[in-house]
């Protein structure tokens, strides 16, 4: 395919929900998410592709008998982290329909189903659940509790999805034969255009609440403070010292502070951990770490930490005889592995499941500076192409 | 005067803008506090006494003629810090009114006019700058650059107030003769019921604009990283430890992130600091180890910061001879500094100025548990109307 082609239909939405840094703001099921949940539809008319929805807000256009077995899923994820890049996930949208018309138009008919999916919620950017809508498909989380989660405006998922999630997909393990993502690399480890993943890093969540006692910024003597702001503050370079030391990723980029004003000693200062590492036991080690160090240091602020864990997602190895066939297809392509989290690790708990990369020149993700080479993200459709007919 | 009568006056603005936290959100020219500038009207009316406004947002109450010389005022603000107390501003209009009555009750008929005052966003909670009606009032800000400051919403203090402030009152220092201010202590200093103030510490606000690179937090290598979260941290930490060393007092109690996503290392960390000593070459020499040590570590982090003093108060010393003679007033009354800023210390600048303090038994302020017991405000009117009947 060419450049031309990719961006020709690339920049149908490369202004939908694009903000003044440059970046995007597309939380799940708000405004500029659901013109492009639009598109996907229209672009599935367009190709006579009949869509349906799982009952949790995932969409799935399909070509072929959507009740048929061991379809071959392809998609990602059209909602961004705020302010975030516009190739995290709308990429692997975009070429999946691109990868079909390249199909189509070399004469070739599928002997199984093939689906474009766009999952809902991947970034947990709204409701603080990374890969919602594909632990609902999979069954790894409760609809009760995923209808429960609330947004920064208390706003619930099954509000905003407009009823109580369906849940699991009967007949998963037998419908679907294997989900192929593509996505943009997030770091500078791919040379090559194309690359396939080998796992997923094991991450998690965990969310610091730290409280003392509010109080006059002013008047307080400093002796008499119990200031959470200092007992966070701490923490934050403890995170990063401990991920450093033990080879691993740490980092606290979200907080939150009450009352958060200039003149007031917080109350409280709740602020979030990201921590990932090659491995669980070297995550957890770091995690502990974390929380020893910070509880430490809350008793000699006077103030108090409370740790709640609000996701872990263990290791995630691809299934390594189809990475491997994968890699055969497109020319022995590099297989990587990966520490950011996406909905194929999810579904990997239950179907096979591959992922294509393509290269990030610089690396950068989660920002508005991410981007790829128009003939790269080709590259990539035709990758996804060839992988497509040689599965169906 | 009687606890219970003191009481039965407080019991009517107690609910307003009272939120579950128990603490109070009155923002200046917000609904809260709107509601409370019509209880100010209502109870001027009540008096008879007629309401005039300066056109900076600063309300009136007169008992005399408006247009006389040297007019004693006395109150102090609505406004509060979000989730503040409930005393640290109303405290001195309430009493006002009662000290007041007790004067008329008693006969007395004042030779000079009084006024009952309540400035306009003393708490800079709004718009960011504090004492902002007294500064108007006085001349010591532009009406144009007060116009132009913005809330969290961006409306402007120009739009909020319906028109650009008046700036300073014609004939300022014949018109007003003293002020004398009875404000909630915000300390554990002062042990009889009711004090007088000597000086206000000198004090100020510093926003430190640490920026860097967003990326993903999950796949960005921890050396590659441009995080000035970590930056903000060790300048928070920093700011604590170099105001213990010299006996001042520093804190780190706002921050705002972006994106503030749990998986996005942050692009910008904004963090105001505030920093009070007992004189001004003490607080510009914490506030100099702070931002030194604060660029030296960005340096370290890769990051950038830049400082803004958004305002700073030169230290206020009030009228010596007419603290002196509130004490004797007051049977040697104890006469005490505070390190919180008062209307009372920008008019200072211009007229002879005054302020009494009602017994704070916890010290704390700016916090839901500020308290005073009505026993010790009752002694708050009463000093009150005796200065006022020895002033006028």
């Amino acid at each position: 395919m060419s450049a031309k082609v990719f961006s020709a239909l690339w920049s149908e939405i490369e202004a939908i929900g694009r903000v003044s840094s440059g970046g995007y703001m597309r939380y799940a099921l708000e405004q500029p998410e659901l013109v492009l949940r639009d598109w996907f539809r229209n672009q599935a008319h367009r190709r006579d592709m009949p869509v349906t929805d799982d009952g949790n807000g995932n969409l799935f256009a399909w070509w072929g008998d959507q009740w048929g077995r061991d379809a071959v899923l392809t998609g990602s994820h059209f909602d961004s982290v705020p302010h975030g890049g516009g190739y995290d996930g709308p990429l692997g949208i975009v070429s999946a329909f691109l990868a079909i018309d390249q199909l189509r138009a070399a004469g070739y008919t599928p002997a199984k189903p093939i689906a474009v999916v766009a999952f809902v919620e991947e970034e947990g950017g709204r409701f603080g659940l990374p890969c919602l809508g594909s632990r609902l498909l999979t069954g790894a989380i409760e609809p009760a509790r995923a209808a429960a989660l609330t947004d920064r405006d208390g706003v619930t998922f099954g509000e905003a999805l407009g009823a109580t999630p369906a849940g699991p997909l009967p007949g998963l393990t037998s419908r679907i034969g294997a989900l192929v993502e593509l996505h943009i690399e997030q770091g500078r480890q791919l040379e090559a255009p194309v690359g396939v993943a080998s796992a997923i890093w094991p991450h998690g969540r965990w969310r610091f609440d730290f409280t003392g006692h509010g109080d006059h910024a002013g008047t307080t003597r400093m002796a008499d403070r119990r200031d959470p702001m200092l007992t966070f503050a701490y923490t934050v370079l403890a995170a990063n010292k401990e991920a450093r030391l033990a080879g691993a990723h740490a980092t606290m980029a979200r907080v939150e502070v009450e009352p958060n004003a200039t003149n007031a000693i917080p109350s409280l200062v709740r602020g979030w951990l990201d921590a990932r590492a090659a491995d669980t036991p070297t995550m957890d080690a770091v995690v502990d770490a974390v929380v020893k160090r910070a509880t430490e240091r809350a008793g000699r602020d006077g103030t108090e930490v409370v740790v709640t864990a609000e996701s872990i997602s263990e290791e995630v190895t691809f299934d390594t005889a189809l990475a491997g066939r994968l890699s055969a297809m497109l020319g022995d392509a590099p297989i990587l592995p990966t520490s950011a989290g996406h909905d194929a690790g999810v579904l990997s708990a239950k179907v096979p499941t591959a992922m294509l990369f393509v290269r990030n020149p610089t690396g950068i993700s989660h920002s508005p500076a991410e981007f790829a080479e128009p003939g790269d993200c080709a590259s990539g459709v035709d990758a996804l192409a060839t992988v497509l007919r040689e599965l169906t």
